[in-house]
């Protein structure tokens, strides 16, 4: 059992401000009149303890939720995320900086450029990253904040190359899958974080490699992948074949508008249209299915999270091909180019609902609708009887 | 468009009232103490005309409502059905019975026997059909009332051989598919059913008979349908083999749980849950789906209505199976017997709402939670712009 | 049943060539230099009798099929088609062209523009419509000879604006769906069409138009459909939300890549690529199909062939949409703009194999590979005895 | 990579055979008259060594491929299974143990009481378990032969109540996901087992448990599952009302014909035909899929291995149920009784393919047809073009 949350620790972060005479967010750092985060230390590294269980008969070794702690050092850095043009969670960061910068003055907040222009004259003493320095996100964050939906929270993914900070999702209306918090509770789970009682759910993602028909790397290199890959043929007539390999294997070619490769997180986004399986985010697999097959027997798959997933553009293919990842466009696929999808040593830590199996089971039947049954009894209340016993 | 719905009429009934000295259901009939129907007149055959449609555009060749008439005479006997042991139908049943014996005295009223032993002392000019005459309900009975759930109107089409009387079907609480009224409204529906003003929606049923694996047709002959025919293998271990065949050329032959040969109005009943499509009652065709096939390819059929399809235990299967009509066990098929199913020449003509497009699209919806859409946005709001530009 | 098909007619038609002195390929016709179809008399209307059928037993109202013949006059112009860059189907062309024209002097061969330039030098009495003279097809063009696949087949519906003759298709190579005739056969289907004694398939078609915002109709019209209308998203990143209205009510709205609207014909097409039924060519109906939904309940459905569908983009809809038909681009659709759909009141007649139904299950199972059943038993060979029987 | 075979190990073999001066099966053991495994010695535990990987970039945590050995002993004791009536896989039995006795004498082997009887005249030296011992198996089994279908292999899971020895299976004619191997390569098979240079692949089992209304643990107690759990309405007319509590929490309450919950073996059985999807047998995870649920969104599940699952039949539900597993029937479900499942701490060690890959995918394939594409072409090849332009 993890250790219970104790809220009242908040004077203590009060007195902690009394003996830093200078709030750290006072330095203002330099580039262009841009208060930047060159000056700021590097990240903590969170400690993060696979969470004991309380039930003496489980299989201890399969719960793969975790509590993220910070070795005795507190939080010194955090990067709150929100969409530029959402002006719906403009108050909303605004007030959690606020709220951070009293509560935990020692705690510098940085935005990303747009959103730092945006709110520079009311928030003096945010920061950024200095044009082209975009490693320092990597350099210095110790926890992330996202305030919008899914697509905020998958920005975050790019923001780093390899490891990413934990993740604290905020939504502004709805939860969801990726949203367990809403943001009108943002201290109570700030202050968890930040103190370090809070558990966390490793999301885990893919990385996504595009090569030329000559096998060469693409110039824009690994991409991690949150949700899912996909080749599909957009608006190109003629329907694509791709051919997809298992470890060098082929597995099979397939001809249709696309070929889907998801994590489990993905399998609640562009996978489940496709018909794919709802899949628990902590099962480690990477789902394959299909978009419209023309095929009646292309069942989706799930591979396990080892394996290497090779999707080319097969070479005598009528049509082309666009990449996706996360819906993002990510260039056209010649035939004889491939795309290579393999787990990434780098899943999101998510900070999440303490009861994870509960929060899922919500979010699947409130968000997702699963299995609503029919209002309607079309059962047979004779079929118990033998025919025509009603009447005699 | 139909003529509009003349509720006032009520009035010129009561004065045919004066005219029949006698209301008809004072005639007691007899078989051993049982007002029997033996002394009701046949039946007046009911005028069924295709609707005009209003729309000058329209293919009214296609528009398959019907409109129900009496062509200038009105009914005199109607079937009440309920089933029972549903005793909440009970005072449904007595204040239908009653509203009919007072608004249409020359109404008479039959009832099923066990219902009839129930309501005889209640309902004292009631009669029912003598034991061993069930043809007497196809010789007397000018529309049919149900109340209760599907199963009660589907039982209806058991009490009749060949062609039903126009029914007209009451749920006792959620409306439905084949429960277009509450039982609340009935003296609207029955005024207009009298009257000759309201809509037919004719469903189609099928005709079921059993053969051995000699041809010979089983000795209870030729069932009717009313949503589905299947084969199932029910609790027997091994899986069944059953060949499919369409116009005697062998379709495919399956081997798995079982087939399900339904109507369209079936299409919302078992072979929805098998994986079948949603079919309007107005398509005149089969859906042929099968139930857990050992196979990823097996996807629903749908035939012409004009088909003879023909599910035979094969001779080297395995397991054994049952056959269902409605629910029903009709017997196990051993080896080489067979089921055959087409298209019955009797419909059910079923009243119902003016509207069927809106009504159909109701009950898909509210019924069957058609189409929910997930609560959640699990698109990216960053995907219509190049990967990493939200912060430049 | 039909009468027998009598090869030996071949003479008769030879000496019908003596009485008509000069063959009527030789008339050249005028427009710069092209032999045009302007001095050609106009089309012999086909008499299409609905088949007897044998079997005293059977619902012959329900049967659907066709005989073609020509009311005593025999055919004079067939329109020969291929796509101009298939060279596979050149020789093939030549050869029925020129069989065409020894057989049946007195019939025309017209092309297209592109092949006839292509032909005119090897086949110099074949003859095409004029430049702008579309209407040409329509008024001389007794039936039709297709070579190729699909979408040569799928062309022939867009060269007559209404009404289309009755439509030989041949295949390349693959049997299929649409192409019932090996090339290989086509002197002996052939004769059969000329001479009055071959089977109709009648396939539906549907009616698309394209309306803004307003209701205004699109500027091009109303297009014939063989196949399916989609409205699909194409390559915006933002998922559609798409209206669908049967008969102007609201059916359900879509969220997703998009929705299918097909006849029975493009149910083995993108239909069932996007999960629909396989439906039989005769069945009168119309299929809405969703193309990966974000939902978990959108089951396809099956509408009455007198349905009018209305696919409207929502006003508030993220994304944008793209329409097709049969494959092809037909514009974008901002929001608010709609696509209708409803049974055209021509369908194709195309000329089929005499066993229609034989036909069809071989292609479902040759050319879709329906209900492929496992290799590999699954089941337990211990299951009909209890768990540990084995062993004692 | 791991280390090669050596075929060549044999002459070692049979020096160590003249070593042994008495082969040990020739102690005949001996209750009533029955050549026991009373005085065999105690199995001896296997190495089982988790594969390093040939590629040094690969994630080799998540590598669970396994490579069996000995560690430096060689097995002693060798069970050999067929079904009793599989008169097919007799003369396979006899030439293994004839080719055992001779190759490796100082193994010994047993056979299953009903089939040592069959065999104890032409086999002599063969053992079987005293009646009531079954607990011998897990005492002195080093390995296990299995002769036949999935059945014979399913069997062995029950002939342990825990740990299952490494198991090689063979199949009499077609292979498959649990035959890799053809009984015709035993000799190069076995001796790669006693040798200790095979890959095993650990193949995931559930336990079962069934549970009364009040909670109370069956008689039978906890029972291994290989493929699935499921409870079935079998034969009874009335859906059954079953919830899927998920580590407690409801996850959801489905009416239908049933549930299953299977592993990843397990997906390419029942579960497959009930509409799952196909699971690598090294993804660590459970399916949860329903059998002809009476709703549209009953989206298959996969949950983390470590999840509880219960399925209880409502306190409400009109129908009862039977639980199965592995295809055999475990006993009706009342209202309110409920079976649970979790993950078995002992995994099946299968022999398997060194290139696990490859041969999963050349079984989903060929056993599964999994994928097989349309071989008509219906896409449009007039649709890169805009519509109309073929002819001009």
């Amino acid at each position: 059992m993890h250790r219970a949350v104790h809220i009242r620790r908040l004077p203590r972060l009060a007195a902690g401000l009394q003996w830093r005479q200078r709030p750290r967010w006072c330095a203002p750092g330099g580039t262009r009149g841009l208060a930047t985060t060159s000056d700021l230390p590097t990240a903590i590294p969170p400690t993060i303890v696979r969470r004991a269980c309380s039930d003496p008969g489980a299989d201890s070794e399969a719960d793969h939720q975790y509590s993220l702690g910070w070795a005795g050092a507190t939080p010194r850095t955090a990067l709150v995320v929100k969409k530029a043009d959402d002006t719906k969670a403009d108050e909303a960061l605004a007030s959690i900086v606020e709220w951070l910068q009293t509560a935990y003055p020692q705690i510098s907040v940085v935005l990303e450029p747009a959103v730092y222009r945006q709110f520079r004259g009311r928030l003096p003493h945010v920061r950024t990253v200095a044009p082209g320095s975009r490693d320092e996100y990597a350099r210095v964050v110790d926890f992330v904040v996202t305030l919008g939906g899914d697509g905020t929270f998958l920005h975050v993914s790019s923001l780093f190359r390899e490891q990413v900070p934990p993740i604290v999702p905020f939504s502004m209306g709805t939860l969801g899958f990726l949203l367990p918090f809403n943001v009108a509770d943002f201290p109570t789970q700030l202050h968890r974080v930040i103190e370090g009682s809070t558990t966390l759910l490793p999301r885990m993602r893919l990385v996504y490699s595009k090569h030329g028909a000559d096998g060469a790397l693409d110039a824009r290199g690994r991409l991690n992948i949150t949700n899912e890959a996909c080749i599909h043929r957009g608006t190109y007539p003629h329907l694509t074949t791709i051919s997809c390999y298992l470890n060098d294997h082929l597995l099979t070619t397939s001809v249709g508008d696309g070929i889907i490769v998801g994590t489990p997180t993905g399998s609640t986004a562009y996978s489940l249209s496709a018909g794919g399986p709802i899949v628990h985010p902590l099962v480690s697999s990477m789902i394959v299915a299909p978009v419209c097959p023309r095929s009646l027997s292309f069942r989706p798959l799930m591979l396990p999270s080892s394996a290497t997933v090779r999707l080319q553009v097969h070479r005598q293919s009528r049509g082309r091909a666009t990449a996706y990842i996360d819906g993002r466009d990510c260039g056209e696929l010649l035939q004889g180019e491939c795309i290579e999808i393999r787990r990434s040593p780098f899943p999101l830590m998510c900070v999440n609902r303490d009861d994870l199996a509960a929060g899922w089971a919500l979010d699947i039947n409130q968000l997702l609708k699963f299995n609503r049954t029919f209002s309607y009894p079309h059962e047979s209340p004779f079929s118990d009887r033998p025919p025509g016993a009603l009447d005699e």
